[in-house]
C-alpha cells in the first residue's frame, strides 16, 4: 500500500436532452485531478486547491471531496489521516460536474490506495454524500455516476442504486461550450415546472426511449431527431446569455443535436469527428464572443473508464 | 390484379409498462380476419362482420375498416366498389388494439389488392382515420403502429410520423389474459390526470429508458426491473377487477414483468418460453375465475411481420 496517490476523474455531461436527471455520459477531457496522502496525523485535511479562483471551501466537511472522504473513511474505520490537494481543471458551476469529479476523485483514490476494498456501487454512496452539499440535501446522481462509472448511463433508479451503461457509437464526440458564466444549480432548479401535462411528459418520453434505441442502434438521424428536451431547456435556457443562438450555430454548423450541459450554462453538441468538432465548437464560440462573453470550448469522445490513477 | 383477397391482421399490446401513449408491440395470436372483394357497383359496403357479437357498426363511414378504405380509395381515386367481409377474433374494448387490427387488415387488403401502390407509412395515416373512430377524434397511433409494422415499436412522434423498430430478445413470449368485462377507452382516458409532478415523469422516463436499454441487450432482469408505470397503471388498475391479484399471480409465477395492455381489461406478461407461459396464465386464470369472471388466455411471441395475406 502506497501513501499517496494522483487521480483523475471526469467532467461529464448530464440530462442530455430529453434525459432531465437520468441521463449522463463522461468525457475524456476535461477532468479534476487530485492528489491524497495517507499522513499520520488523524483528520481529514484539504492542503490546497488549485483553479478554483480561491471560490471552494476548504473545510474538509463542506468541500465535496472533503466531505466524500468523511463519509468513506468513517465506513472503512480508517483511523489514519489524509491530505487532499485538488487540482480543479473546470469552474464550479459550468454544468460539467465539477463536483461530481472532485467528489469521485476522492473516494476512487482513497479506495486505490487501500488496494480496492470497495466495489463502484459502494463507492458511489460516499461520492454522494460530497454532492449532496451542492445540491441542497437531495443529490441526483446523474453527475457522479457517470464520472464514476464511465460511458453513457442512465440513473434509473437511486433507491436502490440501479445505473444501466448504454453502448454508443464509437465514433461519437462531443463538444462543449462552457461560457465564463456561471448558472447555480440551485437556481436552475428553482425555475423549473413542479408539475407539468400528461401530454407533455408524453412527447418528452417518447424522445427519451427513441434516444435510447438511437444510442444502441448507431442510428445517428434517431439521435438528433430525439435530441429534444420539451419540459427543462425552454426555462432554463433563460438562465443562459445567448443559449438559442448557441444551439443555432452548432446545429448549423452540423451537429447532430445539442443541449444543455447539466443546468448550464454549458452548451453541448454532437458530432462524429474532432475536425467536426472545431468547426462545430468555432461556430458556437462566434455566439459568445458576439455577446462579449469568454468561453472555452473542450472536444471529447465519450469515456468509458471513469476515474483513473495518473 | 385479383379481386378478392384475405388477410389477417395481428392484435397490439400497447403502453408496456411506462409506455403510455408510445409503446406497443404486435402479436401472432390472435388477430382480425378480414376478406376484401372489388365490385362493379360503387360504394363501401360492410356485408358481414362475424364475432362481434352484432356490437359493431356496419354502417361503412362509422365502422374502423370502413372509415380507413374510405379515405384510402378517395385518396387513390379508387372508383370501384368494395365490400368487407370482417371475422372478428377478438372483442371491441379488451384492450388488445382490436378496431386497430380491422383498420390495418382493411388498407393492408386493398393494398395488396392493388400490387402495393402505397408504402406502409402511408397506409399509417388512412388506418389511423379508422382508429379516430374510437378514440373521439385524436387517434393514438401506438396500436395501429404496432399492427401494421409488426415488432415492438416506439411511436415517437405522429406529426410527422416517426415510428421506430425496437429490436427484442428472439425468446421473448407474451402471455395475455383478456377478462370478459369491458373498458372504454374514452374511460380510460377519462381518469387519467391531465397534469403530473415532475418528480413522477422523472422516474417514468427512466423506466422507459431503461426498458428500451433491457431489451436491445436481451436482458431480462433489466426488463423485470423497468417495466413499471406509476404514472397510469395505479388509476387505470380500478376499472380492472381483480387487476393486482391477476398481476401478482404471473408474477408469483416467474414472469418477466405485467401491466395493463393498452386501456385493458387484458392484462400481459411477458416469458421466455410457451411453457412457462402456460403455468403463467393458468395462475392468472386463477384469480379471474375465483371472481367468477371468464377469461381467455393467449401465449404468443412478438410478431415482426404485421398483417399478412392468408
Amino acid at each position: 500500500m502506497g501513501n499517496e496517490i494522483k487521480v483523475f476523474a471526469p467532467a461529464s455531461v448530464t440530462n442530455v436532452g430529453p434525459g432531465f436527471d437520468i441521463m449522463g455520459f463522461a468525457l475524456e477531457t476535461p477532468g479534476d485531478e487530485l492528489i491524497l496522502k495517507i499522513s499520520d496525523k488523524p483528520g481529514i485535511r484539504i492542503i490546497k486547491i488549485e483553479g478554483d479562483n480561491g471560490k471552494l471551501p476548504v473545510a474538509s466537511e463542506k468541500n465535496t471531496a472533503g466531505a466524500s472522504l468523511i463519509s468513506m473513511a468513517e465506513h472503512l474505520k480508517f483511523d489514519k489521516g489524509l491530505e487532499i490537494e485538488i487540482h480543479k481543471k473546470m469552474k464550479s458551476g459550468s454544468g460539467l460536474g465539477s463536483s461530481a469529479a472532485s467528489a469521485v476523485a476522492s473516494v476512487f483514490a482513497l479506495n486505490e490506495l487501500l488496494e480496492t476494498p470497495l466495489s463502484k456501487n459502494q463507492l458511489l454512496k460516499f461520492a454522494l454524500e460530497g454532492e449532496k452539499l451542492t445540491s441542497g440535501g437531495s443529490p441526483h446522481a446523474d453527475n457522479v455516476s457517470a464520472c464514476l462509472f464511465g460511458g453513457f448511463i442512465i440513473v434509473r433508479s437511486i433507491s436502490p442504486f440501479d445505473i444501466i451503461n448504454i453502448p454508443t457509437p464509437d465514433d461519437i464526440h462531443c463538444v462543449i461550450l462552457n461560457p465564463d458564466t456561471e448558472v447555480k444549480t440551485s437556481d436552475a432548479r428553482k425555475v423549473l415546472p413542479k408539475n407539468i401535462s400528461l401530454k407533455d411528459a408524453v412527447i418528452q418520453w417518447g424522445n427519451i426511449a427513441s434516444l435510447v434505441a438511437g444510442f444502441m442502434k448507431n442510428d445517428y438521424n434517431l439521435i438528433k431527431r430525439s435530441l429534444k428536451d420539451i419540459i427543462c431547456e425552454p426555462v432554463r435556457a433563460e438562465l443562459i446569455p445567448g443559449y438559442q443562438g448557441i444551439k443555432n450555430a452548432a446545429l448549423d454548423a452540423g451537429a447532430i443535436g445539442a443541449g444543455i450541459s447539466g443546468s448550464g450554462p454549458s452548451v453541448f453538441a454532437f458530432c462524429r469527428s474532432v475536425e467536426h468538432g472545431e468547426i462545430i465548437g468555432s461556430a458556437m464560440k462566434v455566439v459568445t464572443d458576439s455577446l462579449n462573453i469568454e468561453s472555452e470550448i473542450y472536444i471529447s469522445k465519450i469515456n468509458h473508464t471513469g476515474p483513473r490513477v495518473i
